[in-house]
């Protein structure tokens, strides 16, 4: 029987020593577990990001997976530590919204984590990661329960989202990150423009970003020659705007929180 | 009785959280592999820097590895996606030369990647690394056989290549890659060398590279004073040229494609 | 039975290849143990970096793990490879200092790695990392008596190192490390505030630093409004100065070698 995957996101880079420690900590309390590293190039504090990232990345892990993300500017500040069952996985970190994902499962049972018997003693004010949320997760990985860790949690700190919207016939929503290769995700799903534009072919959108129109949804990246901008669902169920070869964002100056808007090509001219 | 390991080769970079969501399927579809990243900073869609990661470091991985090479800006196209056996190990990545050591082998055998029962469902069109590659990787590791996962392919996309070329007395090749140390790593290998200057001493050898000559090849970086510049077989078993306690492909000016000439000392001037 | 784990240290990068080599190889020797990367960024032959890491690191990990630190700008000339017991656990790399917390025991015990039958044949001249010190490391992780691997050593290289000082009233270091957070981490311990300091408060303190000075120790990060200096005993028992949810070393101008002067309050104005 293998312990279940725990994964590890924070923004502790991978210059300083940091990560390696959370890792030895984990392996300390459950030796039989495997630690993926999600990503640690979260700038510092940036609880957005982190919780944008976590929302794309954890769906595609199996039922059990335990994540850990660690983005946490109010480490040793009365904030407090939350573990969370939800979507079939658990979810581990501070309680500053960097779980919202979990939140959104109206099943999410939430717990504060009070317990010191499965923090690593003593705990220091300034991290965390090594000292809580680390061997938690391993906990966790070895099968303590949840509801053991501490008191039920209704109200968690939420992030504040400001999700796509659709009408018939327009959607409207935003561009959350711009990922290594220069896509530009957006928050508008797959789902979404289902919605605002129900029984339409993909050919009748258009996608405007950062005054560029785009006409109709790629199906690949290199379905189109070398250059040109294209709209595509991305691997996670989001609208994204990629250029084929190249960097969307840098050629249209797009980044986080500009506007996107899909409308139906026979409305739109 | 250990799965083997998996190494996992690609250009998605560490910020995203691309490369973990791979880890967590492979760990999914088996979850005794242990998985060895070579690296992720591979420029995107750089097929041919890949290949030459990919044939300078498989060769010290033992018997049986599995290497996941995936660099694949044809994602979602026609494009086939491969598996090979060669060398001694098996290979799978997409069907664009990233490959190409394996091709080396007169003995490898390629099948293309057909049978979906090794794929992660639904197979998206933009992230094959997730769906397909890495599935199919770790279904090997499991101990599926290399044949059932598609037909014979004899006509794989070859990387375009400039291979070094030896006459008696003359070695001409060029540079492959800078690395981390600036050292410039040719494709002029030891086996060459001694093709080119049968019964030549290390030190009768001059080595020329941006108009800049080295005489005799020496055996380790340090035994030089600090600033030499130093021509010497590096751990790959090929020529490359270094600076003592420097750069030196910044101070030389060196990069990719750069040709490199060596010669007998005693022919040279 | 688990094998103990192995930590990774390098001056690498993660650019190349040689990372992953060095993980392949040792789980080849060591199939069960589990690697654990404390940075590969190092800036190049930097032992002295490398060297402060591995003692802010290594105290965080459990008795009997191994610890592998690969900063070895001598690689291929006369320096020794050494494997050293000590603090309860185990450290191999060159002989230049990179080992330096590991001589501060005691009780350390050095050995100088001479019997060939621990390395990876053929030994090649540039890259011990993969060729000395990683199969060593495993072979250590499969339970290779530390006696076996060559004869004891007495007289190890050691780190140059100024250390901080406290006479009464007054304590003096220096900055040894900015992490990633923009935190000046310095040499002064928790333990040396105490001797210099005997009976005080942690408010009575003044900690000046690039002509600022900062009154009283901080529990934590949070604590203060954004944008404020603070100073703190950080997670490895360390003085840092930080700045709250900013970048205290840009702010300050602070790096390698600057001087942290601690006085009393009282004394101080």
């Amino acid at each position: 029987m293998n312990a279940p995957v725990i994964t590890f996101l924070s923004d502790f880079g991978l210059d300083d020593w940091f990560v390696g420690v959370v890792h030895g900590v984990m392996l300390e309390v459950c030796p039989t577990t495997k630690i993926v590293d999600v990503t640690h190039a979260i700038p510092p504090g940036d609880v957005a990001r982190a919780s944008f990232v976590l929302e794309a990345a954890a769906p595609d892990f199996p039922a059990g997976t335990i994540h850990a993300a660690v983005v946490d500017p109010g480490v040793g500040t009365q904030r407090r530590g939350l573990a969370v069952r939800a979507h079939g996985q658990l979810f581990v970190g501070p309680d500053n919204g960097v779980l919202e994902w979990a939140f959104q499962d109206p099943a999410a049972e939430i717990r504060s984590l009070t317990d010191a018997r499965y923090f690593r003693e003593p705990v220091s004010r300034t991290f965390h990661g090594r000292d809580v949320f680390g061997p938690v997760a391993a906990h966790l990985a070895r099968g303590v329960e949840l509801a053991t860790l501490g008191p039920p949690v209704t109200d968690p700190v939420r992030a504040p989202r400001r999700p796509a919207t659709a009408v018939p016939g327009l959607v409207l929503g935003q561009v959350m990150l711009v990922d290594r290769f220069g896509n530009a995700l957006t928050n508008v799903t797959a789902e979404l423009l289902a919605r605002g534009f129900p029984g339409a072919d993909e050919s009748q959108l258009e996608i405007e970003l950062c005054g560029r129109r785009i006409r109709g949804l790629s199906r690949s990246y290199g379905d189109s020659p070398v250059g040109q901008l294209v709209a595509l669902i991305g691997s996670s169920g989001r609208l994204e705007v990629a250029q084929v070869g190249g960097h969307a964002a840098s050629r249209l100056g797009a980044g986080l929180g500009d506007p996107v808007t899909v409308r139906r090509v026979d409305q739109a001219r």
